[in-house]
Parts: structure tokens; sequence; C-alpha cells
């Protein structure tokens, strides 16, 4: 496969992870600004960038089909948010011991403003059937899976399929988008053109690029990229899905083994939560024991990261930073999460440290 | 206190963890050399650089007490190894939770050429009386403990003391040192000079430096070096003190994060055991599972760590590197070894990754 120039552009200030599919992380300085730009955003694909026909297909368990296309999706009510993204595998690096799987390291995850109709509005458009329990949205993206498998049935041509609860997906307060626009210019091919599900507080995986059909079932979905992948293969209980992202702070300003002179140091980071606003960060530096309270800036949106901040007086020598965070939920970073086996969901508090001189 | 300058010189090329007391790790690139630049050598202090007297006092249960100068040491006949000296919380910073004390990364690990007198010498001209037991070593070193010490009875003014068995000390198989050369030069101020024990396959608290006294005991020593500190305290099994170094393996080349161009590339490390010579090192790649063999060289000498190597196939994209040491007496190293609150003895096997483009 020959990339086109503008696809190799776009490419052109992330970190790759993996040649094919195209996976790559946002360059960590990318993690500072409030809205990421674009170039800059992460990318997690399955397959590779597939040739979309530029309709969406509503289907299903519905009175009425519909067959949208840019135009129409642009003609209905617009809605744009900021939204923090990230990859249910985002920091499978940290993880001990090692799971399998793509090595993210801890900037798979990145904010984006997105505009596009309400799903709900689309939904209603096609009247569900009052037996529908569960709406399924299948990406234009197929192919040879790179990792192995889960489900045994699973063939070699899978397609790049996820459902959502009919009730979370109808809903107006989901506010979930089928975006068309990011940052304000029309997707890129890396980023579901020409339209892709957006949805809020989910980990990325529910966000559907390159959507092409939505269709309302009347049993529950199972596949590869819903009950296969993306399941939480506890060790000591029950296997559970990947949904809402988990409570986590990053820092993002000193860097990670970054040399500061000494002084005051304004210590600078991002948090979020898909299970609340995040309420507390708090900050632990080597030797103090003692967590200490940042400050915590309000969203600039509902679906958006915040940023936290904390003056800190370093002294020379080396210091371990660590930063946790506390959403409204009363979810706290665990210092080392349960493990699972493919390494989804770390929000472990992070351990950086700086050399002081 | 002001630092000489040659002091100052000495550390220009470490990476400073503590300023007082000073210690500090290696840089990265040194661990590439079989032998480490003395001005590359880590350093590990408990306490600032003491002033000596120049005289080492035998005493305790003995025949006959001794009061010997460095020129009385290089009177005795000399032995001279290469010995890799690890401190015995390197690796800290890698262990979840993070323990209490010194933020080491994974440099607090050197080898130099030590070139002293046999400590089995020293104590067979001191003829220990038959009921020793014990023979405890005090460095010249004391002060207020940085740390908050273990012990109860611990004061204000502690003394850097440690101990060993008699049967192992005065065993000529132990090859203990009693060093005054490193690398062919007097010891400097940092590598305790006058002169220092260098204990072979010990984590180096065991090579008390700035030596002053040697005393045989009929009684086991405790004291905040001995059992209160350098202690694994685990948590669901009896302590246990701090001996031999652990297994382990590092990669030296690729550098952490390194970004290097797609082709073959030979993988390169360092491993080391206290507890048997390294017979395998095993490597393995994010996606291919399975672990491979490196070749791995004999070690320069018996106390000294082992070169390996691994003809690697690099691909375009991040790649996990892990390593994974395996020494005669069986001992392989974990993905996640049992916690012990002072974070000693991390044997982990390292996940780093590399960037191939």
């Amino acid at each position: 496969m020959t990339l086109d120039t503008d696809i190799q552009q776009a490419r052109e200030q992330l970190v790759m992870i993996n040649p094919q599919p195209y996976n790559a992380e946002a360059p960590p300085g990318a993690l500072a600004a409030d809205v990421t730009p674009t170039a800059q955003h992460y990318v997690r694909s399955n397959f590779a960038v597939p040739v979309h026909d530029g309709t969406l297909v509503v289907d299903g368990a519905v009175d009425r089909q519909l067959s949208l296309t840019l135009a129409d999706l642009r003609d209905l009510p617009a809605v744009e948010h900021a939204v923090t993204l990230e990859c249910a595998g985002n920091g499978r690096l940290d993880t001990r011991p090692l799971p399998v799987g793509e090595p993210w390291g801890g900037y798979a995850v990145s904010t984006a403003r997105w505009r596009g109709a309400r799903l709900c509005d689309v939904l209603a458009a096609a009247r569900p059937h009052s037996d529908g329990v569960e709406v399924r949205f299948s990406g234009a993206d197929s192919g040879t899976y790179h990792l192995t498998p889960v489900l045994p049935e699973t063939g070699d041509n899978l397609r790049f399929v996820r459902s959502l609860p009919l009730t979370h997906a109808a809903d107006p307060a989901s506010e979930i988008l089928i975006a068309y626009d990011m940052n304000g210019e029309p997707l890129g091919p890396d980023h579901g053109s020409p339209f892709r599900l957006v949805v809020p507080h989910w980990f990325a995986v529910a966000s559907v690029k390159w959507l092409q059909r939505i269709d309302v079932l009347t049993e529950p979905f199972s596949g590869e990229f819903q009950t296969g992948h993306y399941m939480y293969e506890w060790l000591d209980r029950p296997h559970e899905p990947v949904s809402l992202m988990r409570v986590r702070a990053r820092v993002t300003d000193p860097a990670e083994a970054a040399v500061i002179p000494a002084g005051t140091y304004t210590l600078r980071g991002k948090a979020w939560s898909g299970t609340g606003p995040v309420t507390a960060v708090d900050v632990c530096f080597t030797g103090a024991g003692d967590w200490q309270s940042a400050k915590v800036d309000g969203p600039s949106g509902p679906y958006a990261w915040q940023s936290w901040s904390f003056e800190w007086v370093a002294t020379p020598g080396r210091h371990s930073i660590r930063a946790r965070a506390t959403d409204a939920g009363g979810n706290v970073q665990p210092d080392v999460p349960p493990w699972n086996r493919l390494g989804y969901g770390n929000n472990a508090v992070e351990v950086q440290y700086v050399d002081v001189v």
C-alpha cells in the first residue's frame, strides 16, 4: 500500500507504534495543551485506512431505514464538544507482567473539539422497534487482524464492529456524536473520515471510525472487538467489557527524567476520568511521604480532561514524583491495579523522576 | 561542608541522587564497558565522607589485637579481582507500590578492579577465639541518618556498621578484600579511602567503606544497617537480611526509548548474579511472545558481570524489549518479585522500548 502525501504529512508529528495498521502516540508535548492539535492527536486503528463509500446506512430493527450522506448529517442540528479520547491500552507498557498487545506508553490520549450530528437524532429518525436492545456500529475497516483473535470463530476477514446499549445510544444526555469535524476541519483519514462515532466518557474503542452502518439489534451483539478483545480478562473474577475511562492523572511538566534547576517549579499535568469529573489531584515526592493537594482547574467542557498544577520547591538531587487523581464518583487511582491478560485500563499512579541540579 | 576540588571532579560524570549524603548513579553509558571507569562508578553513602585516621584496628574476641596502617596492608599478599558491586536498592524506582528510600533507577551497579589484602589473612594474624561467631566491620562514617531508622533504639549519631559470619569472613575461598586500590589507583574519598571491604557476590552494603575497625564477636550483631535497614520486610513471611545479589540482566544497547533504524541490530547488555554465574539470557520482543536465547559471554573473572548480545532484526514501529537472566543456581528473574517495604533486591525482568524508524 502506498500512502498518499496527505496521510504521510498528517503522521509526521506522531510517535509511531505500528506501521500496519497505523497506530501512533501523541508526542509528549501534546498533552500540555487543553485541545490537542489534530496533527498531534494519537491514532488507533485495528485495520488499514479503508475506502468509505460516503454513505451511512441505518438499518435493523427500525421502522425507517436510512441512507445518509455527509451532507445529510451536516443538515442535522450540530453539536460540538471538546472530548478526551483514550485508548483502552494506554499505559500497557507500564503493566507487569507485560501483557500482549500494542506497546502503548502513556500518550494514547488526546482531546479534540469534535463536531457532528447527535446519534440520538439519527436513531429517532429511524424509529427503533420497541424490542431493540443494542445498537451495532460497523466501520468500513476490515482485514486480517494483526493480533491473535480471542474468539474461536474469528475468521481472517474481520470488520471493526462494536455495539452500545440502545438506551445509552438513544439518550440525548449521552451526547454521542456522529462526528464529521475535528478541531474545525473535516476528519482526516486516520481519524475516521468522512464520519465516526465519538462516545464521551468511554474508552475510545467505542468511538467507531469510518462509520458505515448502524443497526438496531434485538439481541446483544458478540464479536471479536466486543466480547473477544476489549474485555478485561481478570484472573480471579468474571471477565468484563471495557467501557468507561478510568480515573487518571499524568504529569506533563517536567518531562520524565528531566533535569531541572533547584528552586520553585510549577508542576503541571492533566487528569481525566470517564466516571465523573476529577475532584482532586494529590502529589507525592521522594521522602516526603505525605500526599499534598494540587490545584485542579475545572474542565473546559463536560467531556474534556482537566489541568492541574502544584508549586514545588525542588531541592538538588533526584526526586520521584507521583500524581494521583480522584473523581466525583469516589474513584481513586491505585498503586497497582488488578492485572488483566490483554492489558487494558492501566490507571496505576505513575512514578516518574526528575534530577534537580 | 565545602567539598574540595578533587571530590567535585570525581563526581562530575555521575548522576546525583542525593547531595547529602552523596549518592549517585553511574551514567547509563558506563554499563557498556567490562570495567567501569572510576569516575563513572556509582557511589552509595549513608553518611558524609568521614575523616579517617589511617589505621585499621582489629579487636574483639581475638588472641592478638592489631593496628594496621595502609602500608601494613600493602605489605600483605595482594589480590586483585574485577568485582561487580550493586546497591541493594538498585531498581527501587521500578518497584510498585513505590517503596521508601533513595530513588535509584537502574544504574547503582558497576564493576571495578579492586586490589587489596585478603580479609582471611588479617583475621588469621589476629587469631579469632574459638567462640567467635561473627565479624563486625565499622566504617569511619557516622552522623544523623537521613532515612527514618527502623530500630527503635537507634540514636541520632549512628555509625555505619555491618557484620558477616566468621566462617565466611575467615574463609580464603570467600576472597573478601580489604581493598586499597580501585582500577589501579588508590581509593578516592567517595569509594572508601584509605581502605574498604569488598565482599564478592554480596549486595554492596556488605562492602563497608572507610573501614576503621574489625571486631570478632561471640554473639550475632544487631544494628540499624544489619537488622534495621537492609532487611527484606516481606508482607507474608519472616523478614530476611539482604545478602547475595539477585540474578539480573540489563539492556545497555539500545538505550531506553532510543530511536534506531530498521534492520539488523545487535542488542547488548550485562547480566550478573551473586548466586552463581549467569548461564542464560533470554530476550523477548513485542508480539513475538517466545523467548529467544542470547549469546552470553563468560565472565572476565569469577566476581564480574557478563556481557550478552543478540542479533535482532528490527522492523519499523515500537517494540518492547525484555531480557531475562538465569544463573547456575537455577535462579531466574521474575516478572514481578515479591514486594518488600524498603524496596531491596528488585530483580524484575525490565521492560524497555525502542522506536524503530
